[in-house]
């Protein structure tokens, strides 16, 4: 088996987020589903980036967040995703790098422009994210570098990567790297109405290929159209190895085999914008894994690295969570 | 004398701001001048960019900022500035616009990128700007709009205008439409160093064309080299109708004539990044005279718009500053 240069590999959308506030009226005048991400065409995303309010651009992506959070934390990183060489994917691989990441992707020189999503935040500080993939779905298998994910501890995948057709031979290509090389993969269901749409994809992949699954309650009672939380919980039970299962303020629930592991979310008064928090939370759950933490202490890294994000606007952390940690030990 | 539909117009560089946090240690490996606004040429920015850390977006420009806010207060502004028609641009045209001010300054077809201001925030809130001017510089007189001035109370223009060649014109050919119309024209000193690179103009100009000078203590010191800020208080008296000079945590002095009133900071224990803070007061000072409000509520007010502009990331308001405005009434 090869050295480990990295506790995660990441494999996702790569996107420019704009985020600005809007009241729910502007939610329903426009046909938006609260709390959903909603895959639009470049010119939805004109006419409603011309509708909203004034915003603010950083770099998004749900698994990049991740790895965003997991260099934050002290962990080390790469990401594969696909930008193409315009101002935003410019800015997209200068923030992403700026992290110590290592990004190598080949932007795309023609075709679509750099993916955006438009991210509304209502006052009670859930977002409402609306989609344009632009270059993002022209991430093939080609893109997988073999030797990055053979030389991680996690492989991790979003589910929104399942929308774009080439992007799950890529997929599925670098999960069989990952677990040639004796590594594990880790999959986060991204979104409910993400699982809606490939339902029966997800089901299989969850049994044959991930070896530890995110997702949070909306995800998993739809994945198992289960009536409730504790029916899709025991679902999840024997069929994957390690599920960690968020539940917002009420914190998250480990699956690990037989055992379940009910674990409080770190209190956070400041409640501002909710992007992002799961991508934090399993930043600080993979880092935990790979550094040798229980699962427990693993989910509690995580809800440290969420309670962080949801302080402020945006997807990625403003305060190094490293320092963050060092000041709340797990 | 026309009607009037703009409690203030302002003229100045459309820029988005990139900020970012970084350390002391930064600041001096990159030798950039704390606390103040450099200019840089494209080169320069491109060599800092790719050393700066992950950041984030948002439109700005000194009078830019001081006209969002003042529509976040309720007010009505327009703006004038140059950008070039790229995706920058287009964000910096949106935003403003987002916020209900006229904008119509036509973009650049051709030449030099939409302005970028690179802001380091160091630990201790205070920012360093490095600005690239880009399209801005191409402002010039034929931009000047004589009847949106001519139906503005106030004709705002930052000192930072003085800096490009032709928009020296286009700042006096509007200094002078404004007074013809029965307008007050005001003015902001925006920077130490800028004051240092054109003391003897702005002397004049505050002599000669200014009713309303905004400065804080470093700047009004600067253009007076007087040895401290009561000296430099004694040197306005007399020679600018109405000065407003800002002292961070101090507050606020006025000087109205032949009166001195001393105003006290609105606290803010929140203490983020303090970019926008002096863009914001003004537009807080500037919205209480157009609407009639003694010098001392709108230096209230000016300082209830500051407090909420250096909670947070970035120059401009996040939360209604009409809202705020209602809860803490001056």
């Amino acid at each position: 088996m090869s050295e480990i240069h990295h506790d995660a590999v990441g494999i996702g959308n790569a996107i420019v987020d704009v985020i600005a506030n809007a009241d729910e009226a502007f939610l329903i005048r426009h046909g938006l589903a609260k709390g959903g991400m909603t895959l639009i065409d470049e010119a939805r995303a004109e006419s409603l980036y011309a509708a909203m309010a004034a915003g603010i651009e950083s770099s998004g992506g749900s698994a990049a967040n991740t790895i965003a959070a997991l260099a934050s934390l002290g962990g080390t990183g790469g990401f594969i995703g696909k930008v193409r060489d315009d101002t935003l994917g410019k800015v997209f691989a200068h923030d992403i790098r700026a992290g110590g990441i290592a990004y190598v992707t080949a932007p795309a020189t023609d075709g679509k422009a750099t993916a955006r999503c438009l991210i509304f935040v209502t006052p009670d500080a859930q977002r409402t994210m609306q989609t344009f993939l632009g270059a993002s779905i022209d991430l093939g298998p080609d893109d997988i570098q073999p030797e990055m994910i053979a030389q991680a501890s996690y492989t991790y995948l979003e589910g929104y990567l399942w929308d774009p057709p080439e992007c799950k031979k890529a997929f599925l290509k670098a999960a069989k790297i990952a677990h040639d090389a004796g590594r594990k993969v880790a999959l986060s269901l991204s979104d409910a109405f993400c699982v809606e749409r490939h339902r029966a994809d997800f089901l299989d992949l969850v049994t044959d290929h991930v070896d530890v699954l995110f997702a949070n309650e909306a995800e998993i009672t739809s994945l198992f159209q289960a009536p409730n939380f504790d029916e899709a919980l025991q679902k999840v039970r024997g069929r994957v190895g390690l599920a960690a299962l968020t539940r917002s303020e009420k914190g998250s629930v480990i699956v690990a085999g037989d055992d379940v592991h009910v674990v409080d979310a770190i209190r956070q008064d400041r409640l501002v914008d909710t992007t992002g928090a799961g991508d934090a939370y399993a930043a600080g759950f993979l880092f935990g894994l790979a550094r040798g933490r229980t699962v427990v202490e693993s989910a509690r890294i995580g809800g440290l690295a969420a309670a962080e994000v949801i302080s402020h606007f945006g997807a990625r952390p403003k305060t190094p969570l490293r320092d963050l940690l060092a000041r709340h030990p797990v």
